[in-house]
């Protein structure tokens, strides 16, 4: 059964995107599959990229810190990438875009010849407040796409790679009595990044 | 003379970034403008949102953690925004797309039916170390444009925004005799954002 990395990140744990990770980490070990949760906020994770991590493009072996390198053992050690966030600015979230600068490094992620990571699947899935509509006139849902799937994951080799976006997840201006239902549909909108494997 | 705000965003001081900030600060003073220099790593910004500054859908009054007013303040006080950044996957620094989450707030930035940023002039420049056509050959370009121009300053009301990237900003690859000289070509092109005001 693969293991699956799934990446969560929001400051609070009743969040919308803490039940959609919940819920997907439920329904991959129904499957049968293993899963390490990697909770961004919750470990604290600092999103600064400092030189002791910044790449060295004359030293691909370079040695990153400590935290940097232990979050590459877990990339290294899942099947499957599964990221889930919450849409904001039409983009990750700063912890997430900081932990992909820190950790999908030079040498680790990407510049060898053969990429180390090429054979993982990896799932974007944001949590948009906005409208599909709003996202497509604006051509935002393209720009989300382009830089998750073409300018991170198939940069690092990465081909079986998708990005799922469940929009209308802003629940603050629906009655409360209609937000149970609401959230069913959102979770099984999610459930789109479990796909079955080949 | 217009006042400006200019964001930089490295953790570096050496660092090209560092050195493009200064000259634009040195380029606004020699034309009588006056310059507040927000660098966002030097001041130790912290890039995380937490619940106290998560806008809260229903009160656009809400009161902001005290850093974060601070921030607004000097964001209210400038007529320009100049914002320089290298390019980091395909789009800005975790730093400074925090700085965007915590600071550019519901009811301030955005959420007002007189968007209170509306006059200002705004100019994201971004120091990429690809080349402009393999940007434009996956379609990074229009991403980070979009995601910036549209989905951050128009989003806020800023109609008169502009997105500059400056290719080909990886030295490490060219002999040092010809660094001096590539500096200086960065240099003048970072100084499109500097056009004259109507």
């Amino acid at each position: 059964m693969p293991h699956t990395l799934l990446v969560t990140t929001h400051p609070r744990p009743d969040s919308l995107t803490a039940q959609t990770s919940a819920h997907l980490h439920a329904r991959i070990k129904d499957g049968g599959g293993t899963v390490d949760v990697l909770d961004l906020y919750a470990e604290e994770f600092d999103p600064r990229l400092t030189p002791v991590d910044e790449p060295d493009w004359a030293d691909r072996e370079k040695r990153y810190s400590p935290e940097v390198r232990a979050h590459m053992e877990r990339i290294e050690a899942a099947d499957d990438i599964i990221v889930v966030f919450p849409v904001w600015w039409f983009g990750p979230p700063a912890v997430l875009k900081g932990w992909i600068e820190r950790v999908w490094n030079y040498g680790f992620a990407y510049g060898r010849s053969r990429p180390r990571l090429a054979g993982k699947r990896m799932r974007w899935l944001g949590l948009a407040g906005g409208s599909s509509a709003d996202y497509h006139e604006a051509g935002l849902d393209t720009a989300i796409d382009t830089q998750l799937r073409v300018g991170i994951s198939e940069f690092c080799g990465i081909t079986d790679a998708e990005v799922h976006l469940v929009h209308d997840t802003e629940l603050s201006g629906i009655p409360e009595a209609s937000r149970p239902d609401r959230v069913r549909k959102i979770l099984s909108a999610a459930q789109a990044v479990l796909d079955v494997r080949d």
